[in-house]
């Protein structure tokens, strides 16, 4: 088929994600090699944004491949109920890279089941029902994800769940105050959520749902001290400390998992995404020992038919040996130490740069229209004359692909990424970024 | 590794759905080859279950797994939101094969996650908030999919989501009073819906979701008229008639899909299972060209990072093109034919059978201690004895290889299975009833 005949039979048939169809017109993508996708009519891309946050290793890894080719040649699907090697090596592997207090896997297709059973599994756990979750955040389009989720991606879920309480997340850059210090900033956040906590009943809240640094909403990262505050005011409370690891986990930050950094251990760690890399859907939740005994005694009421996809277990061995094998982490935060270096000189440099947010190869670009009021470059849900497509429009012409969210583009190439590749990257932003100064006259 | 250390890893890492995790033991499946599965001793089994009937083609299906493997060579991942050929293809195909007021895909990793969306679709679409659906089905485990179960796996989801209603499937059967004919069935049934349709106010209600078919509580088969019924309300009030045929889809009843068999057309389908066989994780909903056209204009408020997996998608184009070319709906109605005239051998024999339901290669065995009194062998939700998993343990035994549900079991082998094979199987089945007839002193 054509690029053409591609484009043309997809919009026809095909409902796209968080669009209106009308007007969409989706470049067609014919190969993908490492950091690069290529579409119909030979013009390369580099995929900035390792597609959803997911191909942390890149396109058409060989040993990721092969172990799949080899898997589809034994079996692809075995019932979860029965016992196959992938699924319980890899369940294995996962813990192995886990903190110790951690126990068992239970595997599910994508990042919004992980959560939607997270969640069950903490109610189930506790005997409690709220669950609490942050503005700004983004766990899933699902029913129960989705209201754990804090942006507009949650309206279409209304009326919601009894029981699912949002709190403020720690978003220093836009704050209407300054705080002196980041221990200041933890000190006001800690003690405001557990305020929250005492005015919501804390016999009955479940757990505390959290993106360990928040992704989509735009590279948030934790003021130091935050992270081990939450887990003080669960064990206090004895809620449960859910760590959304969808698309923090696996290398992305720099360490195995983002709450590394912080020095917690979560009682739940929700994953997908890097487990796999996307090559074949698969995700998960990775309960304490403390949880997992307590499903010896108890029915553990969770279920899907795809649970432990033998072909997807496959593909996760073969991507967790990988990022050993070849060394990501050391890459991630070699190359990552780049990619911060480069975006300080972006915000020094461009009108347009508000803040810069970066942790491992992992960052976000917020535009703003005035460095000094901060005023977002479009309107928080009401980009309505389509300023930040056409950055990223902009930026696709010259070979940069990525995505935006409100005012921000994000910046997340695969854990692969050379240095020399990184500049290169770069450079196509600082262009883009010039011509966005000259749009709003800085 | 040896089987047992399969097993051991798998329990150790592992948490089973819908279980009690002390106590499991699970059979360690080694090799999967047409109808078959074999362990790690070498023993074989029949998958009379079709896995969760989900492996129509049977394991070891040579096509599919030249088109994972062709299709791994080129990509495996690319983002939803750019185009590729092997989900632009698979969206045509679905469409090809729905009836003529069908219009588009938006597709996912399951069927939980189908049903999610479809019914946020509706709600979008409508501008009502209010879900129907009914007692005795399974639509998923996640909170959207989960509160529209009517069965015992949605109470770990409550207190339920606003607006989720239940009504009464027609289970004639276990009805109260009997019926002068399937007619008055029918009549009974969708007078009774009309009057809860209009006690809950119509100008609410976005959707009624049905199994076409309940499958996983029994095979409950639709008396004659009823959809048609449902169809003409839906029609009356401006309701959604949302058909799930996650698990009645794709050739299992001897038509492509469920509905063709009842002469309606459904506004939204949901399909998983058979679309892929289960090769790869696959799901997904298809919606009226009205619907479609709507989002045309308006923000379809839905997505996954994994919707229209490419590698998925390569896989169910081999799939949909497997069951033409091995002609497997001939095969279901011919081999089905057979299962039907066995189950009422069966049931005439048996002191512990009360209903067989069957239809096509699907069907349901529903066991009683007393063929008057209809007393269900095991009582609702509390088999304490352990009864149910003690039958499924013997037909294990003797290589027959299913679940059951309640006081049910289930036969639903792959669609290729020869008549012979069948007939192997169901001297297994006339086996292990005698054994439960001399339990129940029958
Ligand atoms: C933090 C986080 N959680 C959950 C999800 C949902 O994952 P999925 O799209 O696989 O359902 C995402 C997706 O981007 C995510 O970023
Ligand atoms: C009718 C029906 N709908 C939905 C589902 C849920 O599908 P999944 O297990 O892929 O989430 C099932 C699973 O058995 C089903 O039978």
């Amino acid at each position: 088929m054509t690029g053409q005949e591609i484009r043309d039979m997809d919009l026809t048939y095909n409902l796209h994600s968080w669009s209106k169809q009308k007007g969409l017109n989706p470049v067609v993508i014919t190969k993908a090699e490492g950091i690069y996708l290529w579409d119909s009519d030979g013009k390369r891309y580099m995929d900035m944004s390792s597609g959803q946050v997911n191909s942390n290793v890149g396109h058409g890894n060989k040993d990721i491949i092969e172990a799949i080719k080899e898997q589809a040649d034994k079996y692809c699907f075995i019932s979860p109920s029965l016992a196959v090697e992938p699924r319980a090596k890899l369940a294995k592997m996962v813990i192995d890279r886990m903190p110790d207090n951690m126990g068992k896997v239970f595997f599910t297709n994508g990042g919004a089941d992980a959560n939607e059973n997270a969640i069950k599994m903490a109610r189930m756990y506790t005997g409690r029902y709220k669950v609490m979750s942050r503005y700004r955040s983004y766990h899933g389009s699902t029913f129960g994800a989705g209201n754990l989720t804090g942006e507009p991606r949650r309206y279409p879920l209304e009326p919601g769940i009894p029981g699912f309480i949002k709190f403020f997340d720690p978003y220093v850059y836009r704050e209407a105050i300054s705080f002196a210090s980041e221990e200041d900033a933890t000190k006001f956040y800690i003690a405001k959520l557990r305020e929250q906590i005492i005015y919501e009943n804390p016999s009955t809240i479940a757990a505390i749902v959290m993106e360990t640094i928040t992704g989509s909403n735009g590279v948030i990262i934790p003021p130091k001290g935050y992270l081990e505050g939450v887990r003080k005011l669960c064990d206090e409370f004895g809620i449960m400390m859910i760590c959304d690891e969808v698309m923090a986990g696996w290398c992305r930050t720099g360490k195995m998992f983002a709450f590394e950094h912080f020095n917690v251990k979560p009682d739940i760690v929700t994953f997908a995404k890097g487990i796999t890399c996307g090559y074949i859907q698969l995700g998960g939740v990775a309960v304490s020992k403390k949880i997992a005994a307590y499903f010896d005694d108890h029915l553990l009421s969770c279920g899907l038919t795809y649970s432990g996809h033998p072909l997807a277990c496959a593909a996760g061995v073969a991507c967790l040996n990988y990022y050993d094998k070849a060394r990501i982490l050391d890459n991630v935060n070699a190359v990552g130490k780049v990619l911060g270096e480069e975006e300080e000189k972006l915000k020094a440099k461009h009108a347009c740069v508000g803040d810069v947010r970066y942790i491992g190869l992992w960052s976000a670009i917020e535009l703003v229209k005035d460095k000094n009021t901060k005023e977002p470059l479009v309107p928080y849900g009401k980009d309505e004359g389509g300023t930040m497509p056409g950055i990223v429009k902009s930026l696709m012409k010259k070979g940069f692909c990525t995505y935006s969210h409100e005012n921000m583009l994000l910046v997340a190439p695969p854990l692969i990424i050379t240095k020399e590749q990184l500049l290169e990257a770069m450079q196509i932003l600082d262009d883009v970024l010039s011509e966005v100064d000259a749009a709003i006259g800085g």
